[in-house]
């Protein structure tokens, strides 16, 4: 069993901030990260996938195809946008970075064949990130 | 004549917009930068002053003090803020990498005493970044 | 359940000196680490915490309280200062960076409400580092 | 228990190739990878090792033991080499970063001594790595 | 005048080996460098250009334009490729560091419109890098 | 005209100590850098040379040779050292950044044959450098 990590990244905005909460309990929650008019990031995805890597290739996966991969199904969805208004798929949801990574773990996960999504991390500042690992 | 560098950063909204042009011209002079909703980045400022050190101490500057100068007159404005709207030191013109280290540099140069600032180094991403010494 | 990490930053100074054995036997184990000068590092602390965010707010933690919470338990405690000597729950053992991330661990675990601790990273150069997940 | 890594690098040439298959089919698989006058890069391997530390030393291994040992039996025969031509315990395989890093990790457990190899990541670009952590 | 930097990176296979020298004047020369069957670097190629903010977008040059432009210049010609085999506008040079980074400057430059190439920036390993800022 | 940097790194303690002050009047200038007990950085040093590349080897240096050079007059007296104590050419000023920057161009520029030094850059901390040039 081999781990294989890709790194890809996405520039964008989002605010912490809870809609069935009053803009004042959401400031006291978050602080800062409340702001209405938003604050941003140059956030770093790393995926880890799992697998035996094939006898003749010797790949767990081919990089070019993880990183395609991740690129339709998550960055451009993400990158250059407002977490906040406009991904689908994280709609009802804080933007927290741990509810990032974990829509992120399960919008790919569907998606790779052949080898197991072990970990999604996402890096949200060079002092903080979250790892997911599925359920 | 030594140079000394200090690292701060910050995470803000941003959008490269022109208000004196439509929305599709925006669209087509900046691309996915322009998106309405605004996008985000985790900056990194460098401010560079030079100076002889002092024959006692074996500073330029104070790097407490210059440090506290960045924060209070730079960070504090701009630390999970958005760049187009909540900055009055921006107002007025596309908070851009060059636009933005600019006025930084601006507003940070009547403050030093003792020194020159040499340069302001502006890091958006990590392929990207500006540098301004002043005209 | 999520893995948040915070990393905070120390600089300090030590030496690899074991008291029971004489001085000659102390170089012969650490060579030049065991300078009785001392020599340092600028220490990087990574602290993993693992919890199930919470349903409203998303977080696993909040992270200004994670962060407040190392500064004032540990980077207060070490930062700018000599291992061997100044820091009470560091004294009797070898300050390594194998027994500092287990002191460091063990006096941040009981303050940890909601979540777990799940490890100490602590980084000491560019090339060198430890994990401890408690026994 | 105690996980101590140490990073040393070495800059190496590669091409992905199957000698099984025809030059077509290698271009198929892995694409510019497979140029057959080599490309390369400046890897990193990261090797973590697990133990309790010495109760006199406060050590899990010693540093510089430990980069003897992987400079001795690990980058030494790869560092400014071609992977796919000048190493012997490479041959026979496709020098995917999956594959060398395997092989370094079971060239290595022999060697360790009071402690036993955990992990071995190498990172081959900043954006892709692997780890291999045994059968 | 404002200083607009972009990175970009190459994987690349080389030696430093003077074809006008016998074999083993190039082992005396360059070392481990000149080993036959190449090694490689993870090139990173820093552009940096100057010129005065355009006034209604605010930017020196439009950073995607400028990257299109040293790919389609220079990534496209030295990624995954052999230095010494296969870069046309290399050839009868030793491709170290200096000459690579000069000849970047040289192509490049002509193809500024509107600024000026200010400087190429070549970091061959994580301990070394070339400057060059033309004749 | 090419400019070359060499990075190579060392360890050491130190505090921020002026002896012709009073031990009171040192903790009012340098804060917790005067700390008695010593503290310690990591510290990164880059040393830039400049030259026109050997029109035969195409290097305005052999890096092997740089780098030695370094180690010999530099690292050797500075890694795992205290540098308020043990080092010779540091004695008599403050070792503050800046001092240390200076003492180290001063102390190889006469070393360096058939191409110039142009700069010290000494990296204190992840947020704090200086740069020297020369008088």
């Amino acid at each position: 069993m081999i781990y294989l990590t890709r790194r890809e990244r996405f520039n964008a905005a989002h605010r912490l901030f809870q809609p069935a909460l009053s803009e004042e309990e959401n400031q006291r929650l978050f602080g800062v990260c409340a702001n209405p008019n938003y604050h941003g990031h140059n956030y770093q995805l790393l995926v880890t996938v799992r697998g035996i890597p094939d006898a003749r290739t010797g790949l767990v996966m081919n990089l070019k195809e993880l990183s395609q991969l991740i690129r339709s199904e998550i960055i451009d969805h993400l990158d250059h946008k407002n977490l906040n208004l406009e991904v689908p798929f994280l709609q009802g949801m804080v933007p927290s970075c741990e509810n990032v990574a974990k829509a992120i773990f399960h919008r790919l996960r569907p998606h790779l064949k052949g080898c197991e999504l072990h970990c999604v991390k996402l890096i949200e500042t060079e002092n903080n990130y979250v790892e997911y690992f599925g359920d």
